[in-house]
């Protein structure tokens, strides 16, 4: 159980204030396992590839499928393939309802490199935009976006978001969930008609795959987060023509994907 | 659409070095509301409650159900049920796969005081243990938990979760995810057969209801976290007779809920 790798290197483009230069830098890694039940689907969990076992067990105990370890007749784990299959002494007895709370459509799980959701490939389509923005912009619009959030927002642990041209923040929106910043961003975009291909995300949170895949949903071509980005978001942002800058912060940049939006000096 | 409050103020127990007392502080609220479309519910969205019209388009889209605003007939929220009514000029055609990635279940959703999703109740019980802990052992064991951090979690904005004595750590894990940092140490005890009651939880994250739901299905009896904690955290931590202690950072921490298991000196 030790194939898996919590972290992956990857060429990162680290800009400061007068330099530039590529790097190699380790990536957290972010790893689907779906996990079958008596043969059949029950969930995909997204996580950190180590414990799988423990965390397979306690994931099914927490849903109420298991009362206890004797109830587990067998586990074993594909890490290739991120498959867990569970079997249990006793059948299934669970309705759907009792664990459809974060149930969640099968991924097609054949490449890593392509790893979706069935309704994200829906939805999710390449950006088209061809914005360009400076390292100064970036680091100008997340100034902002933290001057916009105020006491209570950093004291509740809220995430902000915000949609900006390459000058301005024109929206921003904070929520507890990281989703749902994001969510209402979208939302406001499709009520009022708001061009998204000439935008730029600033996001307070980690790009995980989850951010990624809501950013390419809305349509913009850059993301810019003060956080880091998992490798399976960075996979996804090489697909999706997405520009991913993390760690703006301190007058430093780090550029992940598709660097030829960002104007270096 | 401006009757509910983002934050909600509720007694507090802060202690620093040399003295405590009870203060009103204000609390980030955590907000649960159910989507009908077209009269069928669709999903439960748990976020802070503002700019939810924004919110639910935001979401329709993202998850495929609408490609525009102008799909949507009629859009209507009652804030008081936590109920958004979304009536769609087309029949809905997503089958059950599109959707039901964040589906979930429904809540009993009549008492914001008994919030619970219907497999928590059956997998959440009341804590029974009555371990008691002074505020000296809950810095250290916060001091412990960041210091098993190693450089790449905390680069990759890794969550760290523990159980604990009140002396000192007994398992730790980290992940990309909280819900599964939580499972890991859920599967281990269950694996392991180690008994919950007379232990901490000591969390890197937010207490959100989820975090406190998880920690109640794993049967600890008292929460330690580095931040804060959401209203509805604390009301399901005052039912389910769970101490909640958020802000334990700089010799100082906050009691929110069952303060007689913390010895105060």
């Amino acid at each position: 159980m030790t194939n898996l790798s919590k972290t992956i290197s990857r060429p990162v483009l680290k800009i400061a204030a007068d330099q530039q230069e590529w790097e190699e830098d380790e990536i957290v890694t972010e790893y689907p396992l779906t996990i079958f039940l008596n043969d059949e689907e029950f969930a995909t969990i997204v996580c950190t590839p180590a414990d799988l076992e423990e965390m397979v067990i306690g994931f099914l105990a927490a849903e109420g499928a298991i009362k206890s370890y004797e109830e587990v007749k067998q586990l074993s784990i594909d890490e290739a393939q991120g498959f867990a299959y569970v079997d249990l002494h006793k059948e299934t007895i669970l309705s759907q309802s009792f664990y459809s709370k974060r149930r969640i459509t099968s991924c097609c799980g054949k490449s890593r490199q392509s790893f979706y959701f069935f309704s994200d490939a829906r939805t999710a389509k390449p950006a088209e935009g061809e914005i360009t923005i400076s390292p100064a912009q970036c680091m100008h619009l997340m100034r902002e976006l933290q001057a916009s959030s105020d006491i209570h927002r950093q004291t509740g642990g809220v995430h902000n978001a915000a949609l900006c041209s390459a000058d301005e923040v024109l929206l921003t929106y904070s929520d507890i969930g990281r989703h749902n910043a994001l969510d209402k961003i979208y939302g406001k975009c499709l009520q009022d008609q708001i061009s998204t291909q000439d935008k730029v995300l600033v996001f307070s949170g980690r790009i995980s795959s989850e951010v990624l895949l809501k950013a390419a949903k809305i349509g913009a071509a850059v993301i810019l987060s003060k956080s880091a980005p998992t490798d399976l978001a960075l996979q996804l942002a090489e697909e999706l023509n997405i520009t991913a800058v993390g760690f703006i912060r301190n007058d430093k940049m780090n550029v992940y994907t598709h660097a030829h939006r960002i104007l270096v000096p």
